[in-house]
Order: C-alpha cells, then sequence, then structure tokens
C-alpha cells in the first residue's frame, strides 16, 4: 500500500468548501470522484483541514493509500484531467507510511489579501477582499503584535466549531502594501475555526480607526468574541502553505 | 453638451469582445445598457479601440457627450451599479469638446502574462497563458530589440483588418520575471489587429528554443506572417493604458 500527498491549488468561488457535505460541490467530492475514475476503485482523501466556500488554496495538502503501481507524474497528469478546471494538483509525492495530512501538520500559513479601491475591480473580484476606506497600516502592524506568541483565541473563533483547547501559536502576522493591495500573512501551528478571518475583520476594523488596541486587549483578556470586528469575507482568503 | 470620458476595467472572458456585435453580449452592449438606464436616454460610445473576446483591460478608455447635469461621482457610482460585476468604470473625467478617444489617442500600453507551470493553476486561469516549457529570457529580450522602432508590422497582423499602414512605433518591449510569472509589456502608438497576441507568440517560440532570430529577421523583412510563430490566446492580454 502507498501512501500519497497530494499538494492541491484550488478557486475556492464555485465549491461550497473543501469537507464533503450532503449536498452540494465541494473540492474533497470532485478529488475523490477524479481518483475513483483513474484508479478504478472509491478513494478516501485525509486534508491538512477544511476550507470555507470562497477560500482559496494554493498549498492544501491531503493525503490516501492506494494499492498501485501507477507512477506518480501520471497519476498526476491523469487525475488533473479528470478534475474540473477549478482545482488542480500542482504536486505530489510518496510519503512514509505514518504520514498524515492533518495530524502531522506542524505550521500553517494563511495570506489575506485587500484590495484598497473606490470602485469595484472586475479583474480581482472573488480573489480579494475589495475595502473602501483608507487603512493606517502602521496601526495595524502595533495591535498584530498583540496576537503573536501562545495565547487563548477564544475570542476569534467562529461559533459550531468543536476543540478541545482554543490555545494556539502564531509565530508571524506580516502585512504588506504593494500599491492598492494590502496582503496579511499569518502563520501558526493552527487555526480555530475562522480564525483569520476573524483577525484580519479586527485588524482592517483598527486599521480604518472605528476599533482601537485597547478594545482587543480587552476582548482577548475576556474572551469575547462579540467586542471584536466583523468576518472578512471569504475571498481575499488563501491557504498558502502547510508545513510537516 | 458635456463630453466626458470613462476609464475601464474588465474581465474579458464572458464578453465577445468590446465591440458591438449583430448578437452576443459585449463590453459596449453592456455599457450602454447602463448609461441609458441611468440617463433615460440612448447614449453612444467611443472607445480607444476595441479588444478580443477573452482579452482583459485595466485601462480602456472610452468617451460620450451627454445633456445632464448630474455631477461626475454620481454617474461613476449610479452606471457601476447597473454594470454587471465584470466590467466597473474607475475613473472619471469631464474632457474637451474635442477629445475623441481614439483618434485623440497618443500611445498604448498591451502587457501579456505568462505563467510557467507544468500542472495547470486553477487561480489564475483566464488571466494568464499557462505555459509548459521553460523560457530562455535573455534569447527573448534579444530578439524583442528587433522589433522595437518605426517598423512595418505586416507580418504581425492577423488576418481581416482594415488599415491604410501596417507602420507603428514600438517604444517599448521589457519583459520581466517574477517568481513563475513572465509578463511582457509593449507601448505602442497603435497596435494592428491581433499585433501584441502575434508578437508573444513568437517570442514565447524563441524563448522556447523553436524559433530563432534569423527567422524573426526574414518574417519582418519579407512581411510574411507563415513563418512565425502562432498567435498567444487572449487571456494573457491586458489593456494597460491609454495616453493622450
Amino acid at each position: 500500500l502507498r501512501n500519497i500527498k497530494l499538494t492541491l491549488e484550488y478557486d475556492g468561488t464555485r465549491f461550497l468548501g473543501f469537507q464533503n457535505q450532503r449536498q452540494g460541490r465541494t473540492v474533497q467530492s470532485v478529488l475523490e470522484e477524479a481518483l475513483q475514475k483513474l484508479f478504478q476503485k472509491r478513494i478516501k482523501i485525509v486534508a491538512s483541514g477544511r476550507t470555507d466556500s470562497g477560500v482559496h488554496a494554493e498549498g492544501q495538502v491531503v493525503n490516501f493509500t492506494v494499492d498501485s503501481k501507477i507512477p506518480l507524474w501520471k497519476i498526476q497528469r491523469g487525475v488533473n484531467r479528470y478534475l474540473p478546471e477549478d482545482v488542480s494538483i500542482v504536486r505530489i509525492e510518496e510519503v512514509s507510511k505514518k504520514f498524515h495530512a492533518q495530524r502531522s501538520a506542524k505550521w500553517k500559513t494563511y495570506e489575506y489579501r485587500v484590495l484598497q479601491s473606490k470602485a469595484p475591480s472586475p479583474l480581482t473580484r472573488n480573489r480579494t477582499y475589495q475595502y473602501y476606506y483608507p487603512l493606517n497600516l502602521a496601526k495595524i502592524r502595533q495591535a498584530s503584535k498583540l496576537l503573536q506568541g501562545r495565547k487563548d483565541f477564544r475570542a476569534f473563533e467562529g461559533s459550531g466549531s468543536r476543540r478541545k483547547s482554543a490555545v494556539r501559536t502564531i509565530r508571524k502576522i506580516e502585512v504588506k502594501q504593494q500599491g492598492n493591495l494590502v496582503t496579511f500573512r499569518l502563520e501558526s501551528n493552527g487555526f480555530l475555526y475562522r480564525m483569520v478571518r476573524n483577525i484580519v475583520g479586527t485588524l482592517l476594523e483598527i486599521g480604518q480607526g472605528r476599533q482601537n488596541t485597547q478594545e482587543l486587549r480587552k476582548a482577548m483578556k475576556l474572551k469575547q468574541r462579540e467586542i471584536l470586528g466583523p468576518t472578512a469575507p471569504p475571498q481575499g482568503l488563501y491557504l498558502k502553505r502547510v508545513k510537516y
């Protein structure tokens, strides 16, 4: 039995998220269908984690085991032919039997892209969050320092999630500007449900001057979601990389 | 009567090009419809030039005259509300009566984006030409020097075009690489039908080693399209800017 690791790129716009649901088109469902066509048997994949509807990936990682001798490059080419145009295997590797895309993950990197613009931008719709108000990046960077390190992130957790502890370690939050594009890059040993979008939503409120660092401090201490900014929309979010 | 200049951004994927046709969805048709809804009368626009189906714009320019006192920002906001999400007015100005979006144009800048990749890239499909073969940029830059200046570009003209002369002045061809994205930037006082895509198609053949500078020289001299490379596909092409 071979254990195969795939790195996926997908455009989340037309998917109802990554994980299989009772109904609807998900990344997992189209991938498992394509694998079944190639291997002529049912294949069950494991992913590093799920992504919501509208959220993109440049480096989502999944693995599956299969009893087949088809060479890796032929699996990649074959499955890519069966996949729809909004998802693609960009890398394929054979890994040890112990590798588990979710449990073996050590660090994850997400990117969130905000386009500063007064008029709608057709070319980057579904790829960025188009934000009308001017942003003070110095304030955003200052606030983001409060979120780095090992902390309880319950104030940034979406409702409806299951987990033992809300303690996570964010080891990097970078905020970069290139022209009118502002990019947030977050690296953590794990993210709670909607944590990235909740953090970005709050940092944007701070950058716009509608909230301040004091309120952020208070929300972190009291672990209260309600004090903080809204959840940033999904189309600006990219799962960039999973490190093992 | 006011003369109004609009700068447009559009995603060309779902348009049958810019210019009105007997049938089908064009940028001109959706824009004229939106203008008619706002002004409650038929408005005819003039564009700097047409773009093909699948070709994008970040800076297409059009103008129209109208007898109305609505302030510019209200026209922009109102028309953008009536426009579909794949086209948008990004700038609006009132200009002198003499301004004509096509005849007053002095220089045009096009960009062509090539993504070097072995596997399909879902996030940049419809936005780049995904190119499998490795490219020698030094060879491409060397060949592009032969195309700069005032020359007869008949060898790069698509069939079915009408024009008096095929002489144009290309004052810049820049080739840049950022990661696996190769960007061509061309500036000219005018482009023949499909000229940018034909130039890029040939430069890619040269960069890949399937053609050489000698053949390019010959084609330019003999004005023969047949010697040269294929037309690069539309989805990599962007009308960036029109200078007046």
